[in-house]
């Protein structure tokens, strides 16, 4: 009988602008199923797409000192079975999280893997929701922006994996929410599956005066402003920030594709930071991880009662990887990107 | 006998870039020397040079809502000697510091006036260390900035009578102090005078890349940035950040003549926030009025020991004070800018 395939994406080129399948060789070899002690071998089922993957292609140091390395298998976070086992703990046919990467098969130390239950969550929850976007969304929000009831808040990206959390979870919080989207269609969204006070389509404005005046039309003054996108979304809504505001920097999505090796120009806005005395600080998910279980013990109540709207965009396709993170960037899909592999 | 002469500096244009002497114009009456129950006569003797000054012209709104009205004197803090008094706990030849603006005498409520003690310190530091920019100072850095021994600070205008306050705060912090200013002669008085660990002649370089390189080449990474200056400084300091690095906003005088109204375009930076997950905020002095007995505990004695150094750069003449609050931004004095008057 002739061996599995072992099929991986491995990280060629360093991109300059947008990332794609440009950047990628797919490799295929027999696989490999023996195993040391400790070990499972994983079958990739569903592949997170993020957008630190594209910062962590960056030529310039960023949260990590060196970039990704070229020749080897695109990392990424990944949900998959349990193919074989030499691990206590994990047997055939069990679900697990971990950094698989762009492989259909992983073969990793037990220790480097999270075990899901099927039935308390679908699994692709492990990848988002009750996973590391919902963690930063809970610990940057919480945390960073400490909202109180009453107070707005501000979610750029708010239709994203991240930004569609952080704006349930305010609500939650007992503040009034406006979220910033690109299309009407993921403003209808957010105003009745997530049931946000205001959506705003950032698309139908121009200029940062036009988009900051409809805010400001709409919600008055901001109180803290969660922001995944950057760039001209962000300068519409820092000058219109409420004493002591807090600003949670958790990505600047609108510029991952060439604007961290050389940043773009915008408007110096520290006068208003200092007028207002204001704080803005920048988070990752990785600063919670020895956090987590705070988080899934609120959270993970409110995913089981169905009481968060998590959704998902799942693409079909090993072979559409490199086209999924991509995609990232176009800002087409709705909730988090995945890929079934 | 003729009534002595009360002279006034009233504003009457808003300027759009640098202030000066065109922007104001000088009013002469007899002096009204009658008082009502609990007030003083005070004859102004030093007078307050400050940035904020500037900040309150901007035609937008900034830290007060309304911009400094046209056709009344100019405010500013002063010190000043008590003529005659209605007021209990002041009698005549009291020194005083208060709001008394740019008048050669002011009426003022006694309860809107601090007692000095001429004995415990000169009465000018009333305005400077022992005052609004030494509280700036003192709070700015150890509650917003939260140095820690052996951590590397960096301050803007560290010649200036903010600055060169912090700088010496921070060495008594255990901390290691790098300060840029403008000239040789600073710097020299920076390392020589201040004890810092190094100083940056900012006029010897060209463009922030070449600044901030000279920056690490010194001191490495940047743990705590003060500013006070903005602009192409602040674009050299922030990309150096270290981990969980505090940027403090004090000022960005760089930007006062004119960049308020309408801001000048700078690299985003957003970037650096995210990867070393640092902390920016904004500070008024006016925040940690109500705090100032505790920085005057410590900061009195180190004074009263002459332990710390508080440059003063004195103009002489009423006549004069439009022409010192131009020369605030022209950076050619030291330490804090006064005159006597």
């Amino acid at each position: 009988m002739a061996a599995e395939l072992h099929r991986q994406w491995i990280y060629r080129r360093q991109p300059e602008g947008v990332v794609g399948p440009e950047h990628y060789e797919l490799a295929e070899r027999p696989l490999d199923t023996s195993l040391s002690a400790g070990e499972v071998l994983v079958r990739t089922r569903i592949v997170s797409v993020d957008p630190y993957m594209r910062i962590n292609q960056s030529a310039k140091p960023t949260f990590n000192p060196e970039p990704h390395p070229l020749g080897t298998v695109q990392a990424a976070g990944a949900v998959g079975q349990v193919m074989a086992s030499a691990a206590p703990g994990l047997a055939e046919g069990d679900w697990v999280e971990g950094m698989l990467g762009w492989q259909t098969h992983a073969r990793m130390h037990a220790s480097l893997l999270r075990k899901l239950d099927p039935a308390a969550a679908p699994v692709s929850t492990a990848l988002g929701v009750l996973g590391m976007p919902g963690r930063t969304a809970w610990f940057g929000l919480t945390e960073a922006g400490r909202p109180r009831a009453g107070e707005v808040v501000v979610v750029s990206g708010a239709a994203g994996a991240v930004g569609s959390l952080v704006a349930q979870f305010a609500k939650r919080h007992g503040c009034r929410v406006l979220g910033i989207a690109g299309g009407a269609a993921k403003c209808a969204w957010l105003r009745e599956a997530l049931g946000l006070d205001w959506a705003i389509d950032y698309k139908a404005y121009r200029t940062a005066d036009e988009l900051g005046a409809a805010i400001r039309a709409a919600a008055g003054g901001v109180d803290v402003y969660f922001d995944n996108v950057g760039g001209w979304i962000s300068d519409a809504v820092i000058p219109l920030i409420n004493r002591r505001a807090r600003i949670v920097i958790c990505g600047s999505i609108s510029q991952y594709s060439g604007g961290l090796d050389t940043p773009e120009l915008g408007p110096r806005f520290l006068h208003h930071m200092l007028y207002q005395r204001a704080t803005l600080q920048g988070i990752l998910a990785r600063d919670y991880l020895h956090r987590m279980d705070e988080m899934l013990a609120i959270v993970g109540p409110w995913v089981a009662r169905r009481e968060i709207v998590f959704e998902e965009t799942v693409l079909q396709g090993f072979d559409r990887l490199p086209a999924a993170l991509n995609a990232l960037f176009t800002g087409d899909h709705r909730g988090k990107l995945l890929v079934e592999v």
